[in-house]
């Protein structure tokens, strides 16, 4: 892709501009944080917002749908595919996390997006590296008492891309609603400008939220994994009847798990959206939250409540 | 001072212009980070270099020699005053740190910087925030073993500064050499676009380097903290007479504080200028720090041997 980036840069010369755009749909591809910022220097002293879509790669419709949504809210879009070792537990396998480069390019190609950022693990974390950012009591529930570390890992790295690529405006999905609620937190509380946009969680025909992890299941485990959909589906119908007790939704929701023999039921919490804590008492805003391993796979998803 | 803030912003329509500013000094004072942040855009969408000068106030000719070098590499001047709750440990006194904003403001006035940023703790930290920056290694050596937290509290809010002020370059001095380190890695860590720069420590006539923390002593005090200098400044005898040995230049930096019956020595390491690791051997730009306790002010020092 080497030439792209050449005809990328001189086709902000006068003479190239007109004759090279209409031909060539131009994506430029950046594995240097030197040429990310210069980049971004450009188009920030030359008036232009930046939408900026944060991802680990391994593209599906959902990654797509926040790429689409960051072509409407900037004059320029950056994705990132970094797949970040800090954010994986030692439990956790990160060379088995699934990559596919080529295929990701090409999506973002088509998609519209104007630099993908593919920096390499060295150039992100070179010999010596040792910041760490940490948004400490968001991090510690839901997700984080399972995956010490993880919010940490999510934490720098973003806030590090942030700096790298400088975004007027970033977009992350709802489907990973603790994350969203950590970088949201990270952002206020260290002055960032970026404006955090959550986007509504993507769904197969069938319900399951789409994750580059449900690449993990087999056959029996796809048909399996629809059981998270369904037990927040049924806990919405429990408060659509008036049920507002926090131990009956989630006795619900972990009936509904048990009843799948290839799921198991992590944890299922009903909190506060803002501040992760649980509630007892189901109100406006609330989220309902569950993370059920299926086979090796390890599924989350949730519901926000709007009564 | 309320109004000359509306006279600097009034300053920038062409009418005003010309007729103010010749006839006023005009320093902005910034209470609130929305504030700074509009400004700083404004003056980076009009090319304008800024330079960042982070101060916990109580200012000494240290300070202010740090002022006249930002002065010179920007084209305009941003100080900050805040004393920073996060980097006192439990055990020190947060309320008792010297302050005198009258008098810092009129010297900063008179140093000619452009805008003072003073903010509050609540406007800094407000309600629910629970972000940290930390540099893990580099935090834990030297002062930081006796400080615990103490350099996250400072990564934390010089990140967070650095977000507000936005500066092209920031000047740090050299007397807080760990600090300056610490900065140093977590700028480059975090892809910060900030130039730093490391200001050569300003003395007293008799070789006390310059703190705000000498405020604490005495008469008596004051006399016996040249015991710092001195014996700096006995090791680097011993260092140009050949002696290479950390431990032998070490006992005689012991030594001298040893004489100097209100002294009381926390440490002495000789390491090195970068990874702040203990060496064995004296090198070129090596680091002798120590921290020495006079009384109730616990004071620090150093230099950087250039062989």
């Amino acid at each position: 892709m080497e030439w792209w980036g050449v005809i990328a840069q001189y086709s902000n010369t006068p003479t190239l501009r007109y004759s090279i755009i209409p031909f060539f749909v131009v994506m430029l591809i950046v594995e240097r944080i030197e040429e990310m910022r210069r980049w971004s220097d450009a188009e920030r002293r030359q008036g232009r917002k930046i939408a900026f879509v944060p991802t680990m790669g391994f593209l599906h419709e959902g990654h797509l749908s926040l790429v689409c949504d960051g072509k409407k809210r900037g004059d320029r879009l950056v994705v990132s595919i970094f797949v970040n070792p800090q954010q994986f537990t030692p439990q956790e396998d990160f060379s088995a996390y699934p990559r596919d480069f080529g295929r990701d390019r090409e999506l973002l190609e088509m998609a519209g997006a104007d630099v993908l950022l593919h920096p390499s693990v060295e150039e992100m974390y070179p010999q010596g590296y040792q910041t760490g950012v940490r948004v400490e009591n968001l991090s510690a529930l839901l997700c984080g008492a399972f995956r010490p570390g993880h919010f940490h890992g999510v934490a720098t790295v973003v806030a590090k891309l942030f700096n790298i690529v400088q975004p007027h405006v970033a977009i992350f999905g709802c489907k990973d609603f603790q994350q969203l609620q950590v970088i949201r937190r990270m952002a206020r509380d260290m002055s960032f400008t970026v404006e955090i946009v959550g986007h509504p969680t993507v769904r197969e025909p069938d319900g399951l939220a789409m994750s580059s992890r449900n690449a993990y299941l087999n056959g029996a485990e796809r048909q399996a994994a629809l059981c998270l959909s369904q037990s927040l589906r049924a806990a919405e119908d429990l408060a659509r009847d008036g049920e507002k007790r926090a131990s009956v939704i989630l006795v619900r929701v972990a009936r509904e798990i048990a009843n799948e023999p290839l799921a198991r039921l992590e944890y299922a919490s009903l909190c506060d959206g803002e501040t992760l804590a649980e509630i007892d008492e189901l109100r406006d805003g609330a989220v309902l939250a569950l993370a059920v391993w299926i086979g090796k796979a390890r599924l989350i998803d949730n519901i926000v409540f709007q009564l």
